[in-house]
């Protein structure tokens, strides 16, 4: 938006603007109520009757009067400063607020253009409300403007910042509601402005919103004193400015003048630190708004307090009592539609004019819609980074650290773009991405000490802060406003944010089905420090759950991926950057590990997900006597050294090993895009003999994919929540996904072996008894297991 | 114990005294260093030799010296003020301390009396640290005095809070991580002052632990002001007290000092409220500790400090280098084990006489070990609260409402007990557990105003606060000292707290297999407003996937129930209620909904957990054309409509209805101890015939369950991520639930039946498209689905 010198919110705040103010209020109070209960006669045109309300009266009131005061004003402020702006909406319910003024700035029907601005265009907006076939109660994906679901609660000022990272000129405005405030991951929310950079970073701008209540409990901070709540914000790190009444002329004037005060005080933080580079931690300003719950609705209900009480919470009356009728019109009535709202049914123009204009205006702007300002990702040739493997199993490498190479060049070549950026809690090192620091740093802004490690104010890692959390919700605001990342976790404590992660799902299935809403980066998690090795750690750190988790939400959205080896995971990962708008999870060693394939052979593989790895095999094409399929890098590694041992004490049995990279591979091609027809999971899997199948998580999982195939001779290994600090190969014998096992289950699934079977079957006990009696004595793995080596079996 | 007037730490603190507790202090330190290192030579009274110590060192260092020196000032507290105390560790790590110090007490040795206090005893004690076969490094179940292991972080203060509800004489210490602090779960705890009535609860004393860092990271907390700490903490209500530095003898003195100061002002508060029966929140004093992280420990490892930084976080240097060892050596010796430890290998008397005496030790206190104060509860008798059902579907009722009636009664039965507390966030209301306000409130220690409804400081109901982090944190504490409860939650948002559910549900197995270690009350978890029924709710507040979630775990401990009716419910409920040591799921309904079964047959129904309905059945016995299995509120409901349709207009066709209660009795017997052997479950589902079954959740746990059953003639309707603000029954039909494909569903697989099949099919389709149509227009369902009514198909 040019800078328009003639611009009226540029002068100073005048009496009559304020009551402009107050009647787009109206209007915005006039639509939400609108929303709630009508279904015809928009306007009040014509005599209210039953007839014209919705049977079943379903939504939420108490925050919307709340939220529609603040929208209006910050459209002053967005036009009096020509102000980036973006709006997160952080309470439960309430949508109808959004919507309501999306409508009346116009963004709403230009995205839906059957919501006209007209009467038949607002008959239509009410029907359509909280109404099958309509749209959610909430700030959802349909609504413009909208990053933040109002669903589940606690992670609207996580994505705030998410938002404004790497955004210097975006403020986003953040409402928490005090509902929503009590949640854990917005209580930890609060200290994310010691990561915002004042220079390279935008600014984030949280109302609390006390409105008093939940659902019938009011909230604790409406209920502690001021000098509490002003001191929590303090410190917290913020300088809270409190504007709190009930009058909305008054409020209108105190909102209007902090406002003010507020985002001046934000840019010449901003000025400050760009003139001068000084990035130290400025305290930002923040805004306590106190207002009745269901401000300006309903006074009394049925003989109950409704304003200002719990009881405004959803709807301040059901439609059941007749004389609820005219209380409903007094009340619509109450904020004049007459003066709001032309012959047409158009808000008039000299309220109209009040929006910003253009993309400036909250439910138009781009940030909201990442996917319009998404550009890809510079990414070197993953090629580059290949281990070089020149014989299955011929050398050992840890796949991560191979990974934090290409990462590092991932920013390398994104720095001036600065549209990347990775996310844990402090586990990079952990993780083995170290070589990230060679190139950026930490992003850290507070104090400073000599033996730090790579801290400071520009640092494109995200991982200074303990909170699974704010890692997810940061990331989730970051892609959602057009930006690239991955979140790099412990296997186990990613179940943290199941929750998240589901409703971040659930907002990529729906905007993926509507046309304006374009596709924004993929959901890139990958899960290292995996249950099949914890060392110091132990049982409270082994779930491999996850992959459970997400494999029940949409097809077209989640895709799950367990490279063997480090040149897989470079295909993979590489892949998974690429991506668009999916929830892709990829499960990694971090250990020193046997390397299998070449880059050629990974990228082969890789691409196809799943197949025959030949040299690990001799049954030459023809049917084998037996499928070993693996799926993870431990189940990798024990399978082929069962693979071995098979060979080594029964050479002539046919012995076929496949292996998924591409977990949805499993799963028919009816119900995953990536699955395989069943004519090709026949060819791999073949349709009766035994599969001895090692995964690397519940064995429920493999069975469940598997259930409509024919093949169901199939054992599957995997984690059977035994084990606890022990050793690498200990864990696998607890869970019997080591080699001598898988032998024993094998041997025992294929016909016609005889004393030779009993034989390898006994063997296989002795060595899992020396196996337990040489830990107990000694801490560490068998030399005969740590020290294995592959060799070839195809002959 | 008895009040000792001879007591010396009832005395004046000397400076001997100080003394003392500092050479306690060094023998705890000592004992963690060993545990981390040595495998032999326990005291150094040889030359230590590589042979001595582990090969692989694993374990924490930077946080233990801290927890010693709070356990060792904790001690002369208890002596001083014969207080009740249990310690709750919450970083991660540092498990070693708190066996070191159980061990210095003699609560280790009595649990485990194979770790004696001697030299052979020191010797076990310390290998089996971090080792194989071993214990693990963190505070775990093992470990004598702790009710919160230290694997996944956030969860320390919910906990501790849970702990001294109704244990008025309780103190409990809860040590908090700086790292843990930044969690979300754990930034929120702050608040739980608020529900805590200072006449009938205990105490909480929080001590952050200002260590530092994290794993490579500073922690924020310790790179904030001390006046912005202060804020933060007085903000949250809290009177905080800082005891910082690193010189030993003036951290005694001073630590000592504030601890008196810190019990004192506790016990004023105590004594304020019970003698005037004032329960106004008091602000209660709480400690910032800030010592070096690895504090004691070596300075200068391989050039690089390690005592106060980041490096200290694991062990201060590995043992690959021979120079290390005498760097070990030194830095043993420093804490003068000679001095501490008698020629056995046992604390000199002097030392020992310092910690408290029998159950007054942390590692022997009973409420650490809940289950040996474990009362059961008085439970009414739930066949008075039955519902009177003259036929099946004969009548309406709200299963949750029915529950609340029994629920109020156990509150009024255990009212001397005060053992007994609900937990849900703000949710009781909406879960139609309302009855429960004619006997008890909420628990609300806060300003109230007029209108509020059901608060006061002495309530049960724990549902004032907004987190499903703090009910099930609360809530376990409650549990794990020895008392009952239950968790009321929307079943979608019971996935926030996924981890810690599973968290605690590794807690009881490990604890399961520890003979001193006494069972402790289920945690039950009753989901209600499941994914069925929304109304103004939608996508987001769909997931069932709990149940599969809990599914994972062991066996032993999990078990889920699907009511399909009120006196289901009644009869599940109190079966869960008397239950010990089980993680219990039960998904329930809250709307109106027909009933089915008398109690009488509900007895028998959920007693079996599974059955043939044959009043909804007519095969008389004889094996069917078709089973139409249920599991859940709405998919019997569909399923009965299915089968009188079914009935209707193919009399001939032979069905049986069979209902589920009890999920894990699809499982086989081998795999869960409820499961059905497979003679038991053929009888049921035979062996070949179709098997329509409406379940649910996610189809996919249906067929894992089955997956090793004889009948995969299965077809399973579920949940399939579909559906938003919708009427309950098109939920249904978005997700083929429904009545209408169910018959579809059925007729395609049953043989034989020929035009008449293809007619009811395309009926069928027809009576779908009519229902869109319809709530299209309308908004709600047909009358012909809303008004539906059962009729015997049993002749």
């Amino acid at each position: 938006m040019s800078n328009n010198i003639d611009c009226v919110e540029k002068g100073p705040l005048t009496q009559d603007y304020l009551k402009k103010m107050d009647a787009y209020f109206r209007a915005a109070n006039y639509l939400s109520a609108g929303q709630l209960y009508l279904l015809d006669n928009p306007l009040l045109r014509e005599p209210l009757t039953m007839d014209h309300v919705k049977r079943k009266i379903v939504g939420h009131w108490g925050t919307v009067p709340g939220q529609n005061f603040i929208y209006v004003h910050l459209n002053r402020i967005i036009k009096k400063y020509d102000q980036d702006m973006i709006y997160i909406s952080g309470p439960g319910h309430g949508g109808n607020f959004m919507v309501a003024n999306t409508y009346l700035e116009g963004t709403y029907s230009e995205v839906y253009p059957n919501i006209s601005q007209d009467v038949e265009g607002m008959k239509k907006l009410f029907k359509q409300f909280s109404f099958p076939c309509g749209i959610s109660s909430h700030v959802a994906p349909e609504t413009p403007g909208s990053i933040n679901e109002g669903g589940e609660l606690g992670y609207s000022l996580a994505h705030a910042f998410g938002s404004v990272f790497d955004n210097p000129d975006l403020i986003t405005t953040c409402v928490v509601g005090d509902g929503e405030a009590e949640t854990g991951p917005l209580a930890t929310a609060w200290h994310s402005n010691k990561f915002l950079n004042p220079v390279k970073d935008g600014a984030v701008l949280p109302i609390l919103h006390l409105n008093g209540y939940k659902i019938s409990n009011p909230t604790v901070f409406a209920r502690i004193s001021h000098e509490e709540i002003k001191k929590f914000f303090e410190g917290c790190g913020w300088k809270p400015y409190f504007v709190e009444g009930d009058d909305p002329m008054t409020m209108h004037k105190l909102m209007a003048e902090t406002l003010d005060t507020v985002i001046e005080e934000i840019k010449a933080i901003k000025k400050h630190a760009a003139e001068t580079g000084d990035t130290t931690r400025p305290i930002w300003p923040m805004i306590v708004l106190r207002t009745p719950k269901g401000w300006t609705g309903p006074k009394v209900v049925d003989g109950n307090e409704i304003e200002g009480t719990f009881r405004a919470h959803q709807v301040p009356m059901s439609m059941e009592k007749p004389e609820h009728l005219e209380m409903l019109k007094e009340w619509l009535l109450s904020y004049k539609p007459e003066e709001l709202f032309d012959e047409k049914g158009r808000l008039v123009p000299e309220l109209a004019e009040l929006a910003p204009k253009g993309n400036h205006r909250m439910g138009a702007n781009p940030h909201a819609n990442g996917g319009l300002l998404l550009r890809d990702l510079r990414l070197p040739d993953y090629r580059d980074y290949a281990v070089d493997v020149k014989a299955p199993g011929a050398i050992e490498a840890q796949d991560m650290i191979e990974l934090g190479g290409y990462v590092r060049d991932v920013f390398k070549l994104n720095q001036e773009n600065r549209n990347f950026r990775i996310f844990g809690p402090d586990e990079t090192m952990s993780n083995r991405l170290g070589k990230v620091f060679e190139v950026t740093k930490r992003d850290w802004n507070n104090a400073k000490v000599d033996n730090d490690e790579f801290l400071e104010a520009d640092g494109r890692v995200m991982d200074s802060y303990l909170s699974e959390h704010m890692c997810e919700g940061w990331l989730e605001g970051y892609l959602l406003t057009g930006r690239h990342g991955f979140f790099a976790s412990y296997e186990s404590f990613i179940r943290v944010v199941d929750s998240m992660v589901s409703q971040h799902a659930k907002w990529l299935k729906v905007t993926s089905e509507l046309p304006w809403r374009q596709k924004v980066a993929s959901l890139n998690i990958i899960l290292s420090s995996n249950v099949w090795q914890q060392d110091h750690n132990g049982y409270t750190h082994q779930d491999p759950g996850f992959l459970d988790h997400v494999a029940n939400k949409k097809a077209d959205i989640v895709r799950m991926y367990l490279p063997p080896d480090s040149n897989c995971l470079l295909t993979v990962f590489n892949h998974c950057m690429r991506s668009k708008h999916y929830v892709n999870v990829m499960v990694t060693s971090k250990h020193p590990r046997p390397q299998w394939l070449t880059m050629e052979q990974a990228v082969k593989h890789c691409k196809q997900g799943i197949g025959i790895w030949d040299w690990a095999s001799n049954d030459k094409g023809s049917e084998p006597d037996v499928v070993l399929a693996c799926c993870g890098d431990t189940p990798t590694l024990e399978t082929l050294a069962a693979a071995t041992i098979l060979h080594e004490h029964l050479p002539e049995l046919k012995i076929r090993v496949v292996n998924v990279v591409d977990l949805m591979k499993l799963q028919p091609s009816s119900q995953h895009p990536h699955g395989l027809t069943d004519v090709e999971y026949d060819s791999l899997f073949t349709k009766d003999k035994p599969i001895i199948f090692a995964f690397h998580g519940y064995p429920t999982l493999v069975r469940e994919l598997t259930y409509l195939r024919h093949n169901h001779n199939l054992d599957v290994h995997g984690y059977q929540e035994e084990g606890t600090i022990t050793t690498p190969f200990d864990m696998r014998v607890q869970n019997q996904i080591d080699r001598f096992d898988l032998v024993i289950a094998a041997v025992s699934r294929i016909p016609g072996l005889g004393s030779k079977a009993d034989y390898l079957c006994q063997l296989m006990r002795d060595k899992l008894v020396e196996h337990k009696q040489h830990i107990a004595d000694y801490g560490v793995d068998l030399a005969e297991v740590s020290q294995w080596k592959w060799h070839s079996i195809a002959e």
